[in-house]
């Protein structure tokens, strides 16, 4: 993914360094449109949210977005009324920048908990991040990174009716990925046509089938956003065109969410986990996130081992007392390896399994022959870095 | 604790080496009943039992109880029907031999997933496992260990009316640990006096006081199993009797619960989260189970960190969005210390706290100043071990 992905048309943004991580590292970054846009949002349902996410939360949705300015470094979270007023603070400033109104400016934040917001070195800042805006996103999504080891970019073209859009996302992800949300924050902007009536409802549904679907380690933060910003409001769109916008935008928040799973904290495989045949969505889903969250079964996919009752473990605790299928018979592979199968273990070559078990990517399979439903999800294997990376992140 | 603690009158157990583990370690054992007793059981509510929580499920509770076999390094689920065959003539080749009928005996299993049960070895190790029955704990603690680092063992003495009682538990924990019973085996075991009718009851609100507000990993086995047996059965009990059995079975069992939890797969620290004020009995207990399972709170433990920002984020996972409380200023000490009041920061001295969380028992306080209800539980930091281990159990 080439870093200098260009922004669709209308966008520009900037990432710049103002101070707030120890390394001098990009931590200040903003995302800028030159006219009003059409922005639907979703938001962590951790109950302690940060305080750009009590903000934003009032402002969504919009079809006067102008600007958002992310920080990483510090999360404003925890920090109590001081952190609020600080966040308001930083808003309106840029809004007075640019000659806007204050409901049109969005924040994000990402970092550390519970230390006081350090916003005399944003408002320090603000102007030299207003002058670098540029075409592309590299800069900002260096800006957003925490312990994320590269950052996170994709875009897609789609040619409608002798007219070209482009849908281009970025995002950061590494620990606390979870579903609804976790430390993650991601943008996805385009120039394709959408109406202010049902972006909220396009926003849910996207976040549901991409990052919803991510789970590094089970908790879910404070903080974590997912924007959708269109350029180019319209009053209305004939559903041929809805079709097409809408699955560039899924594809470009998949790509984002794999990248995001697979560079979990100290992550060295990719986990895709897939549930066929449950009884209801909701079971699938359950399951699924049981499987991938499973420590056993992280641990398992970082030590290369096939031990799939691991597997068959913690998916009898994704479902519940009511699903009903006690001891119904279920199939596993791993890696495309039938290795349990309607209840039954089957016999396979555990040293070539382990072998394809080193590729990056490891899929799990779990078809729980109970039904029509079935779900995808991503999450990553756990490994010693984990711990080191996560027993001396702020002392 | 005494490794050779003492039985209560009317039982007996034993604990050989069968050949199941790859080490000759002990990894055979057998409670034994001189007469019938009576038993409650609790169980794993994972959906794919084990072969012998399948078929224990069904004999209990039982006034006829005479004996319990247990094997470890062999965890006889996802075995198939193979597997249940093989439990059940384990247990009917046991009854044979102690000339008792096969719904008087027990069995229990731990170790690994899906691998076929060694049957032949357990039957050929039947008769020394009888030969050696001894009046103490220390051969059968020993053989049900897996992971374990040491023996779990506890006993209470209660005088009653001139006469005295003994209430006597063993355990086994480490990996997998969880509530509703994770890879667990525990037996409490008394010459108390306890009725037929409500013995599967006491057991139930036993395990909820104790084993089920363990927490080690996240993970609940497929096999896991807490017996309550009374040599001593009767018909009925005065109140002020049951209360003094009942609170003696509660220590030993809280005990246990606490020697498991400290006991974790690499775990350097107990952590002990208590949830205070909270609106329902079921708040209380999510937001505790959400802090004592977050792998960033465990981490934090394990690097002495006082990062109390996590402690939050985890309570906010652990309330749902019916609970009402969001961003509902609550409290939080950590040994004691106040790092967070009512919704604000407090400062306090890292350095000293962090010396503070060196000790072997870290305990986080969680106040929720919403209501009346309160909680506790147990769970244990992480560290790199747990990785190593659980990467490299089954190759």
């Amino acid at each position: 993914m080439n870093e200098k992905t260009k922004l669709p048309d209308g966008f520009l943004c900037s990432g710049i360094v103002a101070g707030l991580k120890q390394e001098p590292k990009k931590d200040l970054g903003l995302i800028y449109t030159t006219k009003n846009a059409v922005l639907g949002g979703v938001f962590t349902r951790n109950k302690f949210p940060s305080a750009h996410v009590q903000y934003c939360r009032t402002l969504t949705p919009t079809n006067e977005f102008r600007a958002l300015v992310v920080n990483s470094g510090n999360a404003n979270a925890a920090t109590g009324q001081t952190g609020v007023e600080a966040n308001q603070r930083m808003a309106s400033q840029l809004a007075e920048l640019l000659k806007v109104s204050s409901h049109q400016v969005f924040t994000s934040s990402t970092g550390i908990i519970g230390r006081p917001f350090p916003l005399r070195k944003i408002e320090d800042s603000l102007e030299m991040l207003v002058s670098r805006l540029v075409d592309h996103t590299e800069t900002v999504a260096e800006a957003i990174m925490t312990t994320d080891t590269k950052p996170k970019t994709a875009s897609v073209e789609i040619g409608i009716d002798q007219e070209k859009y482009t849908v281009t996302g970025f995002a950061k992800g590494s620990g606390m990925i979870h579903p609804n949300m976790g430390t993650m924050l991601a943008y996805v902007l385009t120039d394709a046509p959408l109406p202010y009536s049902g972006i909220q409802e396009l926003t849910r549904d996207i976040a549901d089938l991409s990052f919803n679907c991510v789970s590094v380690d089970g908790d879910t933060s404070t903080n974590d956003s997912f924007y959708l910003i269109s350029s180019n409001p319209v009053d209305e769109l004939q559903p041929s065109l809805s079709d097409k916008i809408r699955e560039a935008i899924r594809d470009v928040s998949i790509s984002l969410a794999r990248q995001i799973a697979g560079d979990g904290e100290g992550a060295k495989h990719l986990i895709e986990v897939v549930v066929r045949q449950a009884p209801s969505k909701e079971t699938a889903r359950r399951v699924q996130n049981a499987v991938v969250t499973s420590n056993l079964v992280k641990t398992a996919v970082h030590g290369r081992d096939p031990n799939w009752g691991r597997i068959m473990m913690a998916a009898g605790n994704g479902l519940l007392s009511d699903d009903a299928v006690d001891n119904h018979p279920i199939s596993i592979s791993i890696q495309g390896v039938s290795v349990f199968s309607e209840g039954e273990p089957q016999s396979f070559d555990e040293e070539e399994l382990s072998r394809l078990m080193a590729q990056f990517d490891v899929r799990i399979e779990v078809d729980l022959h109970n039904g029509n439903e079935s779900t995808i999800g991503w999450g990553c294997d756990f490994s010693d870095e984990y711990i080191r990376i996560n027993a001396d992140y702020s002392t």
